[in-house]
């Protein structure tokens, strides 16, 4: 059993999307399938109520209901995020405060997303935020959903405040990253995990922590597998296994579909999978037949819909 | 009195703020002198729950009690009009319905605004919402903090579903104002109302409805007094009285300042005046000493310092 | 005869289209024309080389043998603007002193637009140009194709340099207008001038000096009409001639088709009334046949087509 | 000595700056030296006329003199690449036939960046313009400059020109690299070049063909070094330069400094270490005193002052 004591957390932390059955209820079978064909594939650690689980589209009571089953199916058996992504500062506390209660080992804080503060306001918010939070903290830097990015400097300041433990990109920019990875050169108990699985092999080579990466929830062991290889240096292997992602990036979830196009791929191949329904909460809607084939075609060509997936 | 049964909704709706005695504590007292304050200044209606009134900021449980205690404060004798800014389907009908059962007229719906959805997804998710809502609504457009802008197309498409009878433009692109007027020119039973006062008169002058100005917060009966002037086509008044509405939004939230400058400003004036406190919810605080000091030079300038300002 | 001594520079200046036999060949019978067509139709002064002229899309050759071209063909009738919209310092001199050699009065400089300065180093750009101008000059803000705005502070200083007189605004933001004319209020003799034609009533109405409106190349006499009319403050006329600048508007260069279809639209107008080519120079192409037609029957619709058009 | 009949290009291309005497003088002294300091550093190829060459700030005689005294330097050494980057259709071919006159490999080819096309719009002007020109080229993509990116399927569309043999992509957007190593993973021919120098490891190691990296003009040897390593899969080593390439991006030309701080620091660099002036072209101006002295101890630093730098 892995805990956050062992820090930084590395590895492929799973950002689970949220099983449904509508707009709000619960798929609780899907999601009890889904931890485990997730734990069963080996990521190290699961995140729920991030972007990919369409945290800010749930409702608070929804959003506490997941934390609950999510922590009891999970029951420590890999560290938990959880996320907090609110535009309300007490809101942002009483998810927080669930996590706790229900057992979660941290949160994962984005800054306020309606009227995005600028770089010392967010830097002050974090402050005061992080100071009432019950768990330690990651921040959360995807700036294409919050338009504010958390700025090179504000996440040094940031990274001094009791609790801040870790900071999970998902800006997709790569030489922010990397130059965030300059800059904690000397703090190895910070994390810093990549979001788009497009860039994981690249991030752990030059010294990132892990993946949070969405993919992860349909094929765990192909990102867990990556992550290995590419820690281990086998280049050859990184390779190969790099490529099946770009391979499943570009058909499963095209960048210029329209928006919301790779959570609706994410929990189509799920449906395909046979793990959880492919249903979407509000505002978006399930993928089409057209596009559910064309994921179906893809998952077959790279052996996701075999009976027992390995990417060995 | 009057009733959204008179459409369109026409004059100075104003966008109240939301008097604070801490982050999650309503300033009843404040709240109910602000809003003698801006009817005693003869605004044709009043808008809780927008960006102004920082709802984003507030918990579900304040904006509930905010919704009641407007409601029974303003007891009927203009329309209220209740903001719908959120990213759960499922949460604006929670907020829409404290609306109605409080006994206010209509409710103004913004995107949402996460994972902002193309025009298409966004048309669709506004027909289902509406076919929900237990009261007429408001599209609300505020690209500066949705990401996603309400394209004519799917404005005029949104304005043929029952029960949408409105449209208030915060963008600040006139343009976009002027194509909406144009595209809205047989349907004279639909508001089209300005966000930005700077904006009002320009607006109002092309045949705008009126406008949704947070400086009516502490100066009603200018803006009341400036879309007089300008329905009655009296040039000169309308000079004059735009130039005072520039003084202050030069002076009281300049533009180029630090995001929420504008919040801070009105909340300044607010409490300058004797109104109410000038506590902002997360993630803001309070204008500065010298920030406030600036803003009370420029009441008093502009007369709002004296015991009873009127712009006559 | 007018010239620039009278300031500020006041009316409907044309920013004439540059007619072209090929990509790289002014049609010069089809610019005499032109010049005439909008002469004729009263415009207070043209704007030659501005980006309705495509004037980045051509050689300096060319540039040379348009400004000479036109100001031969003007002579002296009306003001003759000449825009330096170029990324080199040098580059912009020699358009800036072609333009002093053939007779114009003033050129308008638009900040260099490949590599952005931010505003500190435009200023300082801006000053270290204007010093070695041989016009007056015009500073021209159009973000949406130079990427960086010139700011309201970097505007008011910028004006305060020898031989600024005034400011060309095409960003479309009224409220950065409405901004400009508050600074600008002691400064009766510095010409802000309204680009997009939407918006040409409206900044009159609110103290500005004119406009350099794209339609006023097929129409001129339309936009000299409504000039007038706001000048005159005959509020039913300026909206009845609106309702047409804004019909033009939504149907000769939709705002929401490709980008460049502005352009084209003015183009296909002037060749449908016989005035000049349609040919665009790289990297546009004319009008498809079906968004011709649909010109031509705007046109129609509001009497362009007619032998003798008149607003009146 | 190399030529571009092998392909694909590879390795370091060192986007030459331009040693300038003043705004409109070249620095033939300098530019001499500074050719020989990258030949002797082990580039594999020279880019003139990028956006590092300050391009689009030097007037076409400028540029001309420059082709001519660059290719007549280099006489063949290493492959000659000339940026091609304007808004004009004939002026991108008169810079094109100067570098093909005077024994330039290839032009780079960049999107007309005034009135940015669409997609389709790009794509056709590509290829006329494909058609016309006198050497083989590469497209170069760079938002940030041009507005307009080159789409994913734009770009695979433009590689099926006769005469496109490769992209050098300066968006700093790793995963877009990424889809594009994807997508021509059948085409081994087709250089894929990364300009941001600090994705530079992580390009090559997942195929990319090389960097156009600015700090190889002053550190030749490192980027060099750098790729010879990636290529041999020496991860240690590749950690070690890589953090150097970092140490300097974050001193020499920290990216949350002013606009144009990047090509200030390169020539900074250079002119520390007696290569050429810091002369910089309009609108820029030399880093000041205190820029200048952070530039020299990092450069001391990472040895760069030292008699003979090498990186090994």
């Amino acid at each position: 059993m892995k805990s956050l004591a062992e820090r930084p957390l590395k590895g492929i932390i799973t950002p689970l999307v949220t099983p449904l059955l509508d707009n709000d209820t619960l798929d609780r079978k899907g999601l009890e399938t889904l931890i485990e064909h997730v734990l069963t594939g080996g990521v190290h650690g699961i995140f729920i109520l991030g972007s990919t689980g369409e945290a800010t589209s749930l409702t608070y009571r929804l959003r506490r209901e997941l934390v609950q089953a999510a922590c009891a199916c999970i029951n420590g058996r890999v560290p938990i995020l959880v996320g907090v992504t609110d535009t309300s500062f007490s809101g942002s506390l009483e998810v927080a405060r669930a996590g706790a209660e229900a057992g979660a080992d941290a949160v994962v804080v984005a800054p306020p997303y309606y009227s995005a503060p600028g770089q010392s306001d967010l830097l002050a918010y974090f402050a005061r935020l992080v100071a009432e939070l019950p768990l330690p903290c990651f921040l959360y830097n995807i700036p294409s959903c919050t338009k504010v990015a958390i700025g090179i400097e504000t996440a040094v300041a940031a990274a001094d405040l009791p609790g801040v433990i870790g900071l999970k990109d998902s800006s997709g920019d790569m030489n922010y990253f990397n130059r965030l990875l300059h800059c904690f050169r000397d703090r190895p108990d910070f994390s810093l995990l990549m979001g788009p699985e497009e860039l994981l092999a690249q991030s752990v080579l030059a010294g990132g922590s892990g993946g949070v990466n969405g993919g992860s929830n349909f094929a765990p062991r192909l990102y867990v597998d990556l992550y290995e290889a590419t820690l281990a240096g086998d280049l050859k292997r990184v390779g190969e296994l790099h490529k099946i992602v770009m391979k499943i990036s570009m058909n499963v979830y095209p960048a210029d579909k329209a928006s919301g196009y790779y959570l609706k791929g994410v929990k189509s191949a799920l449906s395909l999978m046979g793990i959880c329904s492919d249903v979407m909460a509000e505002p978006f809607t399930s993928l089409d037949a057209e596009g559910a084939a064309h994921v179906e075609r893809t998952l077959a060509e790279v052996g996701l819909l075999s009976p027992v997936f390995d990417s060995r």
